[in-house]
């Protein structure tokens, strides 16, 4: 029993702060610094989106839990139109950023004894909502490198999850276009994973939290048109329109499960901000479409250069690029820890690749939370701690 | 395990959305409708504390799941001023309203196997907060009438407590002012309390979201004051300063157990809106104490007023009129439900007296979420249907 000082199991065994030390280390750091560590946008929200365009008596109240009924009906209208599957209100629900319709998704499905499969590398706060809910997550190599055990095509899939698969497990969560890989998942994978999972009759966890920010590669395809009994899909208000402040996504599934994350979402947080809500439904009427391709862009622009300076593949989607930086750590000392520290030293965060999965030989650099020229900046101290480390 | 359509054992220990068949049928009444369910304000947030008056650059963006700096600040003074206990940055964590921080705390002290004490009656979504987190609500009837077996004395509540602790308790619940009791607790009455806590060495959640809304009665002692070393206490920016659809609290507790709730809510929620965070800290710094003493005189007439035509004694605290219903459902047929719903024939929704323990012959009814001409006829309705029942 955890008597005062003591914790309970669930929260001792979640990650505390992650980059904090690195974040506190940056935040004294003299000269420009370039904080390309947390997913986020230097861009503003669409025009007449943002909080400040909105003043009507009322605003500050509760919303009802299950959504403001606006913003369902614009939700209501977006799924038909590009989800790919059927959809009434019953099968929407907006959540405090998709975030929180994960954390509540993986809750309704999951439970103590229980696995929950990840397509690794994987978004970090994934493993701890999983640990959170008492399961367990079980990383799958499946969108990595095929020299880090990922599968080169549809049968490599299925075979990388029949082999995590025990009586234990209820759920598959993937992402596409993916964080941190900046792939986009072809639909032969994607019809892959979803028949493994259907064969063992597990839940879909699709986070397509970026599927705004496609810039090459395969078309997306929303997992809910391949398996609408199953799926459970998060969206992303704060990645499709810059407003990860606002915390407002939602999620789209079949009306039971829907209904029971709502019991879960109300007795987590109640529901999410109004007037995030708000300018989410304002988001939906037209201007968010608008911002998505001027983003779209933008990013894939300074994704593409970002890629150039460092020697890798230009991202597909997203907003990271993920780095092997296994040839620095062989030619310097002290691992990861030691790489990052030479990098913040010199302004720079990047996400560690242990946060994403078993890669201790990988960071995360999302080219999208500074402006270009800053990003860029911050990338060209990248690759020159690398190529110090490599001796190039 | 859950395989689809099938959800986790959490999941569906959760009440469903209690109201909403209720308020389905009210949104369809023709005339004036007073929703008196639902514990919110009529008032709007202090003037330049609102999101129309926050546009600067980033506003829209991530705030670490630390909360913004300068409303911890604000936090930090405002608990050294009024908290009753010593208080640094590392003590405060803003939460998404003071029902995601009580969640989180919930879920950082309790799980699978293990019991919370809850004073009751207690705030509805309490108990489904303890089942989420795996662990078994127990109520002990502690702030109702003695005719409910409340105790009437310090030594009463010690032996209340003492009755129901088990092996398996880990936490005490209880709100001080009272949400739905409108009591505020006397401190030898809350020292009881947290004696009878600290011989077990039980955890305290100190749920203190009406603080500001006391009328009458004894002070408010904050439970900090009493035990520093194992209360969390839990506030509220909604119920400070009308600010209900902001989503925006916080928690003050020890060091350690704060940092491991943070773990929990960024697994969670990831963190707070910023723009709440923004204008609460606004608040902070003086707005708040003006309306909310402006709000206190204001709830104060109206809850007393209500109470006069009720025939109970006028709320000490909080927003709430927590009424006995058995001489009227003795006289008429059907129960609670039919009660309700020949309140809701006449455009009144009250809170079912099942959601706040074992109280089948109660409702509740908020006093400040309509204006009070509006919330006083709404109250006319409830005291004419009673007197009806009860052929008075």
């Amino acid at each position: 029993m955890p008597r005062p000082p003591e914790v309970s199991q669930v929260a001792r065994s979640l990650p505390g702060a992650v980059y904090s030390a690195f974040a506190e280390r940056l935040a004294r750091h003299a000269g420009e610094t370039y904080p390309l560590h947390v997913g986020d946008t230097w861009l503003e929200p669409p025009a007449r989106c943002r909080v400040s365009d909105l003043d009507r008596p009322g605003l500050h109240r509760y919303a009802p839990p299950a959504g403001l009924p606006a913003l369902v009906d614009a939700l209501v209208e977006r799924e038909r139109t590009r989800g790919g599957a059927a959809c009434e209100r019953a099968n929407v629900l907006p959540t405090v950023g998709a975030t929180g319709g994960l954390a509540a998704a993986v809750a309704t499905l999951a439970g103590p004894g229980e696995e929950v499969l990840l397509a690794a590398p994987y978004w970090p706060l994934i493993a701890g909502i999983v640990r959170a809910a008492g399961a367990t997550p079980v990383p799958v190599p499946l969108v990595g490198a095929p020299e880090d055990g990922a599968p080169t095509d549809p049968a490599g899939v299925v075979a990388a999850v029949r082999a995590r698969i025990t009586p234990r497990t209820v759920a598959l969560y993937v992402s596409s276009p993916g964080n941190p890989t900046g792939r986009v998942l072809p639909p032969a994978w994607l019809e892959a994973l979803v028949g493994a999972a259907r064969e063992a009759d597990l839940w879909v966890l699709s986070d397509e939290v970026y599927e705004d920010h496609r810039y090459a590669g395969p078309e997306h395809v929303p997992v809910r048109a391949l398996a609408p009994e199953r799926t459970i899909t998060a969206r992303s208000c704060s990645k499709a329109w810059g407003m990860a402040g606002l915390r407002c996504g939602w999620l789209v599934g079949p009306e039971a499960v829907i209904a029971a994350i709502r019991g879960v979402t109300t007795h987590a947080v109640y529901g999410p901000p109004t007037p995030a809500q708000e300018v989410a439904a304002r988001a939906l009427a037209g201007p968010g479409d608008a911002w998505a391709a001027d983003a779209r862009a933008r990013y894939a622009q300074v994704g593409r250069e970002a890629a150039r300076r460092l020697g890798v593949p230009a991202p597909e989607g997203g907003t990271f690029l993920w780095l092997d930086v296994r040839p620095a750590l062989a030619g310097s000392e002290g691992g990861l820890d030691a790489l990052l520290a030479r990098c913040v030293d010199r302004g720079l965060l990047v996400a560690p690749g242990p946060s994403f999965g078993p890669f201790p030989g990988h960071v995360r650099v999302c080219f999208t939370a500074t402006p270009p020229e800053v990003t860029l900046r911050g990338v060209d101290v990248l690759a020159q701690v690398l190529a110090e480390a490599t001796g190039r």
